[in-house]
């Protein structure tokens, strides 16, 4: 069939041309739309709404009546019969997100694995006709300090590929920069080494700009993962993968897509050319980790939940992807490191987090805490040498997702929320009018009602506890902003159910964390330190999340947020080898604790699902 | 511009569309119609001849109006100006040639670079949640004889991307290749592993299916060098290269694209799949060297003439060029290896050559000259531990090429004459009615007509000499086979040019001879053996060769034609890891003598110009 249709985005002016039976997100991914599709393009999340302007369509299916609104459709439903216009409303595109590449810095000593050099040759003439690449190797042996040149024997083809050009055109007068025993690089002197560091979150990326010769980090910036649009969580991913033909490859496609956008800003921001960049370290959950990699993922996505791969890895950029196919443009015989895995839901993310924080220290005795916080929770418990992890599908909440006016922590979503007699007092990103709550917003919110006493333990609203609290079919609502005062047509509310999904993610949490004291044998007092890394992580209220109980009942001075540890440890395995040593024995000494199987595992979480009680905590 | 006229070639059913003003070679290169372009585009050999039957061109050039006859255009010299038919000649269009596979075997101990196992691996289970590829590498340790396991610790990125499903697909029992520490291929056992040699000639590509567990050579076949539609020598197709932009990438694509279909032929004939192939060793000229490996070959054709790469080389067949650019489809994770070049112009075939031969062996004591005769002719001198050898542009006049009624070695080519009294005896390749004649033809006329007196010793006919012996305006032509005797409108000849172009061919490999001689203080007479391998090598009469002074006047018996000895080379290091050793050695121990700037080179070329006394030699 060819793609014969035209379908024409409005008011962003994009067009994608499809086969008849498309479906409009289909159409909208060809075309560049960022469309929201929290599903997978199931149906069910009803964030891909957009409105059919002109043109013949399929009829609204089943699952669309349920969650549409008139005048509405699905694009995910919705399948193209003719030329068609759409208009995108501003809410079903994913939003620019604040980006998270902040965190606390841990000091390293500079000793990157890729290392340059300035070197001269003799020019060919009739009584010396050797190869251009032997030339370069003995000009090494000869003009390199001994530590340096350490048996360099092989060349990396793209470099050799440019090596005679760049000899001819720079007067015989090069740079090099090498790996291990091979020359992954050549180029005019006093450009290059740049290494790049990028944390491949499941909703967001974090990246680096190290210059390898100083240390120094150039830029940082933050992206959505443009994966998004398939799905927000990674089993909607690994779904939309095992669907088979080129979708696995769609997904890789696309983080990388966003990977080299990032790049590029990055480059920009600093007046650098990525062609410079010749190392690169990636972290990500297992599944971001095999899907940037083009390892399959369907054994990810069924129990025993096993990785193909765990141990820590090297490859060429350009065999992530070739550039031609939609690879990332660093330099042509660039390297990608990838950190270790721990297992299935533990992944490279969290052994750069370790790496980044205290909690992967070997000498350890004290018992530490640390929590990755996300869709996915990755917990660690350090103590007495021993290193305990697991995982914890703490669920989209957090992200604003399921949450009935969430939103991710984009501008003019509400982060703060407190309850002052009956006034509301809430605070927006970057101050913007309310649009929507974000994950720390709704949590201070559950918070803030189960300590003025209008919701009950298992979540309940308690009707006549507070003025904004009203009834609804659905077990009641709190009124955070009246549409009135947003000059909007709705009014943002956090309903019954919105608290029910905190305390699940929350619960999953805590019941996660009691399952590894357990098993080190400890009480939850007896932690001396809680990191609490990632995304959520940094911008929620600890003080809100021991109101709900999702952390042991803890003096608030032991809790300390870092910020994006997991890009920091990405960093630190950048700038020096002995960091991706210790993110390897990291990896080796980690005791993984599978919650799935785990006897006890149910037992805590149902315990853990109540709100505690509001005098329990000091807020 | 865009590609809006169509170019139909007639009777080959082909069609190109083109921008207007493209020429007619370029739309038959889209179309992959081969159409002969000896001088590579220049407009100076006229083999390119087509007819425009229907539409507009640019109108004939003066270049072409010394070369064509009426009513026929250039291809390369002639513009597309709207849709536009072609007939195109049979002799204009790159005929299939005698495959050039045989060659003398030497025994070789099996041992080759990559190694297969089968191994069976203990299934995850929530008790063991090992990734696969920890898993596949502790079963290795286990299950693998130690010589064999050989710290086995790094996968090949495809071989690991295909890890997962063929485990689960075969209930985790498979077969794995290795090469050096690396895991190149996992497959249901009973496949793989097999090998591919080829020799990249200028002209011809030999290629050899091996089974690489039992050592035997499963097929052999020939194609043409696809790159011959780009220029006949290596010289056409550097300057053709250095054009820029995807030049040299087309050539690249070209002898590629011609590698794959040979692969897949190879395949068909013993019902096995290229994706079974997980080693190839490739051996070519210089040229043809860096031509295939992507190499700029812009200082190959400018003095000193420098390689960009001379010692062996190891690389990934994707990185050669990936499969979706036209890439070789053997084994994802199949490795390349390319043996030694000795210089500019000699490369790892001459290498190749001299390890299939004893010429190679390091304790040859006794003088041995090895030839590898063709478009370029490398010649090497063993002698107590010596290894000389030195390059000589004997151009394509053995090829039949700038011989006025020349052609390859197909079939209908004249490839033997005898005068017998008044009579002229000739032999065909395959028997087929006469069409032209190939280089051994030509050599055998020259020689003949020298012996009956009818040529003086600068080449000139004498008039009178033979009845066949005809008065031209260029100094006479001989009457190989009158056009009636062959129901064509013309007459096959040989004229004083025919002749004098191999006289200009033998002289350069009879002046290379004699500057190793000298440079090795010997006399020819000393000569105890002398190898001639190659294409021409192979079908040339010696006697003949002998009798125009090609060769020092050696008794017969001291010479021995070994066939394509490069592609046997080839096959060896295919099989054997010490054989790559030796061809290491073999390239390093080499002295390579330039002739263009010898001292003696010139005189000794002039007095090789001359065609001997016939009584010097006895035929």
């Amino acid at each position: 069939m060819t793609d014969e249709l035209t379908v024409d985005f409005e008011p962003l002016g994009r067009r994608a041309r499809v086969a008849e039976g498309a479906t409009l997100l289909e159409a909208a991914r060809q075309a560049g739309v960022g469309l929201n599709a929290i599903c997978g393009g199931a149906g069910t999340c009803g964030t891909c709404r957009v409105r059919v302007v002109a043109g013949e369509v399929s009829p609204p299916t089943e699952v669309e009546r349920d969650v549409v609104a008139e005048g509405f459709r699905l694009a995910c439903q919705t399948r193209v019969l003719g030329d068609v216009r759409v208009d995108v409303p501003r809410t079903s595109i994913t939003a620019p997100q604040r980006a998270q590449i902040e965190g606390r810095e841990r000091p390293v000593e500079l000793d990157p694995a890729v290392r340059s050099f300035d070197v001269t040759l003799a020019p060919p003439s009739l009584a010396d006709l050797r190869a251009d690449a032997t030339r370069l190797r003995e000009a090494l042996h000869q003009q390199l300090p001994r530590g340096g040149r350490g048996g360099v024997v092989r060349f990396d083809h793209a470099a050799l590929c440019q090596l005679p050009a760049v000899l001819r055109e720079n007067d015989w007068c090069i740079r090099i920069v090498t790996k291990d025993n091979e020359i992954i690089a050549v180029a005019p002197t006093g450009t290059l080494p740049l290494g790049l560091a990028v944390d491949i979150g499941t909703t967001k990326l974090a990246a680096y700009l190290v210059d390898l010769e100083s240390g120094e980090t150039l830029a940082a910036a933050g992206a959505m993962n443009p994966q998004i649009t398939y799905g927000e969580d990674v089993m909607a991913r690994i779904a939309y993968a095992m669907e088979g033909g080129t979708r696995a490859r769609e997904l890789q496609q696309a983080v990388i897509g966003g990977l080299d956008d990032l790049t590029r800003e990055l480059c920009m921001q600093v007046g650098r050319d990525t062609g410079e960049i010749v190392e690169a370290v990636l972290v990500g959950n297992t599944c971001m980790h095999h899907l940037v990699l083009g390892l399959p993922v369907a054994q990810l996505g069924r129990a025993p939940y096993v990785p193909a791969l765990a141990d820590s890895y090297d490859l060429k950029a350009r065999e992530l992807l070739p550039p031609l196919e939609g690879g990332v443009h660093l330099a042509p015989g660039a390297n990608v490191h990838l950190l270790p895995n721990i297992a299935g839901f533990v992944g490279a993310d969290h052994v750069a987090m370790l790496l980044a924080t205290s909690i992967g220290g070997g000498a350890v005795t004290a018992p530490l805490l640390g929590l990755d916080i996300g869709t996915n929770t990755e917990i660690s418990l350090a103590v007495e040498g021993r290193l305990l992890s697991c995982s914890c599908a703490s669920g989209p909440a957090f992200e604003g997702a399921h949450i009935q006016d969430g939103m991710r922590a984009a501008p003019g979503a509400i982060e703060r929320v407190r309850l002052v007699g009956e006034r509301v007092e809430y605070q927006t990103v970057d101050d913007a009018p309310p649009v929507g709550i974000c994950g720390s917003g709704v949590l201070d919110c559950v918070a803030e009602l189960r300590r003025v006493g209008a919701l009950r333990a298992n979540g309940a609203m308690v009707q006549g506890s507070h003025p904004r609290v009203h009834r609804t079919g659905k077990g009641g609502a709190f009124l955070l902003v009246p549409a009135s005062e947003r000059c909007a047509p709705r009014d943002l509310v956090v309903t019954r159910k919105d608290v029910n999904e905190i305390q699940l993610a929350k619960a999953a949490i805590r019941a996660g964390i009691e399952v590894l004291l357990g098993e080190a044998g400890l009480e939850a007092e007896q932690i001396e330190r809680v990191v609490v890394a990632g995304a959520f992580g940094t911008y929620l209220d600890v003080d809100s999340a021991l109101a709900v109980g999702m952390f042991p009942p803890l003096p608030r001075e032991r809790f300390v947020q870092v910020g994006n540890a997991a890009g920091i440890g990405a960093k630190m395995a950048l700038m020096s080898r002995r960091c991706r040593e210790r993110a390897e024995e990291i990896a080796r000494r980690v005791e993984y604790v599978e919650l799935t199987t785990h006897p006890r595992f149910v037992e805590l979480y149902m315990a853990a699902l109540m709100l505690p009680e509001p005098l329990a905590v000091s807020s």
